[in-house]
């Protein structure tokens, strides 16, 4: 049975075939928001902090954590700030430490830059995920010796040093690879999450039933556990959210069990929600039921963060006692 | 490649593995619709017609007409009445000569009267859909040499002389038997559309994992479509169209190629859509835009079916020309 460990402060967060669907929090990241890039700039946190609190009220059981910002006015000042090997490892603590003194759940330590990443898993409480290795050599020499010394899980993401294949077989090839490469270093086969890396179906309409297949075959080869940037899968498409909430559940069924996702958006989680419980992983309905209260009080008026988060604090959100059918 | 064929006057629906999921619409049902039962009992058809109409225009391929009406004001006055063997082979051909005349789609003739199974073949255009055979032995005597005098496609429910079993193989070696059975009358597998029952979850947990491991075991062992009533997954519990909507991009991930269902459903219909794409069933994404479109309408402030039928009319429904984000 393969149980792949994340810890927090206090709290355990198990990725497992027989577990809830783990959903990562993908929003504390500054790569492609320019607002927070600009903010984290000026030493404001107060986003990153809001978005910590969202997330897991909105169902996040790990957030990831990306310290990808571009300073531009510093650099402007010092040409040092232009590297992010020299930004990152600075600003990966300072956003580990912020995030765990506000929510108390595992973290998932993203950057492209190694000292960002040592620097986070330094910092990190418990026992985060490290985001993460791929197939490409130099990243493979980097990492895994990292991901052995700090004893954690890893996301491995299925590309190498020839870039992305768009045939299946050769990503999973190269997750096989990272998966042999990891043993050697003495890391376990349940310690690596494999990113199967998900297309956008509107430039390749196998991609979807590719994911599907991969999933299968991670799972039932190599006994790993699998992610996915989700949404990626809906790219250039109208109503993608749609697409996203279908997606989720077809994944989870393939075997997919987690996710770096936008946990903010009402329909994917109640999508993920629905599929844990058509999968049996919750036990008595429970959480679908604690969740139904929450969309209650979206179609009484609140926001579904609001809702969330009044939920989380013991009510239900505006009018959310009342029930009004669908 | 397994591919059911059925024909209405002048169109053609394949229910098959490399096929868009076949949505069977099932609001032609006056079991449990008093209302609609008492009209058909005054020889009011304008309820029948509307949703004959709805149906199709929000994206059934198929319609389900049952007969299955209790007239009981007519039973006062003539006992002959209190009996389905007299009213429904009455009932039937009146409902698909109506429906018939309205929208050019195949039907699914359904009653648990052999009689009126019969007088809804003789009276419907094309190559319905038989609903449905069971595993019962006299019901496999009765239905089956009809099914193959018209050589029509049928429905086959995995339940039997035992009543419904809990035991998913069971159910597995229901459907089989009638597969074989069929195959004695000359009925090949490919017009036999099993339903493996779909147990309540709130009921029982595994119901949902026991459906997708039995529908991928029917694709592989028995090589024939599937079908169900999806929307019996979410009996009794809050949300049930979140749950629907879940479940059905999953069911269509393990093989999943019919449901007799509600299609006036905006959230069920978009998770069918959106799942199509998915699976590669829809070239080019060519109907997920069109329905993007319906959605749009949605947002702006159309009822569904509305939106839908506009669309089906050639516009997209009240300010459906313009776009907004989700």
């Amino acid at each position: 049975m393969t149980r792949t460990v994340l810890e927090s402060k206090t709290k355990t967060v198990v990725i497992g075939f027989d577990e809830p669907f783990c959903v990562i929090g993908e929003r504390i990241n500054p790569t492609g928001r320019k607002k927070l890039a600009a903010e984290l700039e000026m030493d404001d946190f107060s986003t990153v902090e809001k978005d910590a609190v969202e997330q897991v009220a909105c169902g996040a059981m790990v957030l990831d954590i990306n310290s990808g910002a571009v300073f531009t006015n510093r650099m402007a000042d010092d040409p040092r700030y232009a590297d992010n090997n020299f930004v990152e490892p600075m600003l990966m603590p300072e956003l580990v430490k912020r995030v765990q003194s506000l929510v108390d759940v595992p973290l998932c330590i993203d950057s492209s830059v190694p000292g960002a990443l040592e620097a986070g898993l330094a910092a990190a409480e418990g026992r985060p995920l490290l985001n993460s290795v791929t197939g490409e050599e130099d990243r493979l020499e980097l990492v895994l010796p990292l991901v052995k010394k700090y004893n954690v899980p890893v996301v491995a993401i299925s590309n190498d040093d020839t870039g992305i294949s768009e045939d299946p077989d050769v990503r999973f090839a190269v997750a096989k690879k990272i998966v042999e490469r990891a043993a050697d270093f003495g890391i376990p086969a349940h310690d690596i999450v494999v990113d199967p890396l998900v297309m956008p179906i509107g430039a390749m309409a196998s991609a979807g039933q590719q994911v599907f297949a991969l999933v299968r075959r991670l799972r039932d080869e190599l006994g790993v556990n699998t992610t996915c940037g989700a949404s990626n899968v809906s790219f250039g498409l109208p109503n993608r959210h749609g697409i996203n909430a279908a997606f989720l559940p077809m994944a989870i069924g393939a075997g997919m069990t987690s996710a770096i996702m936008n946990p903010v958006r009402q329909v994917e989680m109640e999508a993920i929600k629905a599929a844990n419980m058509l999968m049996n992983h919750d036990p008595n309905g429970s959480a679908w039921i604690g969740f139904s209260r929450v969309l209650d009080a979206v179609k009484e008026g609140a926001t579904f963060p609001e809702a969330a988060q009044a939920a989380a604090e013991g009510g239900a959100g505006r009018g959310g006692r009342r029930r009004r059918r669908a």
